[in-house]
């Protein structure tokens, strides 16, 4: 049973593979808490502010040659009125300026509180896993 | 305000930090679902229930000589009565078989559902960033 919370959630989901294909920042971190704590893909360890977060995700988008291409598969999201959280596997693939070709999958996690019934990101985890051998980011797993 | 909600998670997580301490397997997945969904600091992309979760936590502390040190860092929970989420920043450190010493900082996420007036975890995502010039795994940054 889809609750009217989880479907709250699932259009914001949407709404972010939305606002990458389009590019747009503002619409990207409109529903992010001014002291949001994100955990990103690339250093830093983390960052604790949605300025910082907007600036991170400006530089990300301006590195890519157009669209943003975003797929998410296996989105599993838990709530009740006041408490949420998410989890998913998100596909990104598109072209990065100077030419290359990206094609990767991530693990995302992001949480959720309510305030005046309208929900908000408090915490966001998205990564990749390394491979212990190498010490290198695996950038070429899928699920 | 601790809530006895989130009194109860801080538990479970100082539960973690001692069995590890101990390498108590057993104590480390005591309390996740069995269909718990885990992704981890190092490949594959996921695993999927507690048994797999299991197996590895087995294979990670038999890398280790003697005890695995862990601090918890910069703790927020939030929790009301069935849904929960948790995250941190963790240090372990520690001598590795074959001698190699261990320090480094992971972030890591915990989502909680309570079934039968208890918490499990549903979901766990810990991992390290990249540095995206060299791709290498960032295994030595501190908070």
């Amino acid at each position: 049973m889809t609750t009217t919370n989880e479907a709250e959630i699932r259009g914001l989901i949407d709404g972010w593979v939305k606002a990458l294909h389009a590019r747009d920042v503002d619409a990207l971190v409109l529903n992010y808490a001014p002291d949001v704590v994100s955990f990103d893909v690339v250093n830093p360890l983390q960052r604790k502010s949605v300025d910082a977060v907007r600036k991170r995700a400006e530089e990300w988008i301006s590195s890519w040659q157009g669209p943003i291409n975003s797929e998410i598969r296996e989105l599993s999201i838990t709530a009740d009125d006041d408490v949420a959280f998410s989890h998913h596997l998100s596909r990104f693939n598109g072209t990065k300026k100077g030419g290359g070709e990206i094609d990767m999958w991530i693990r995302a996690t992001l949480c959720f509180g309510k305030v005046d019934g309208k929900w908000i990101v408090t915490h966001e985890h998205v990564s990749v896993p390394f491979d212990p051998q190498s010490g290198q980011a695996s950038l070429d797993l899928k699920p």
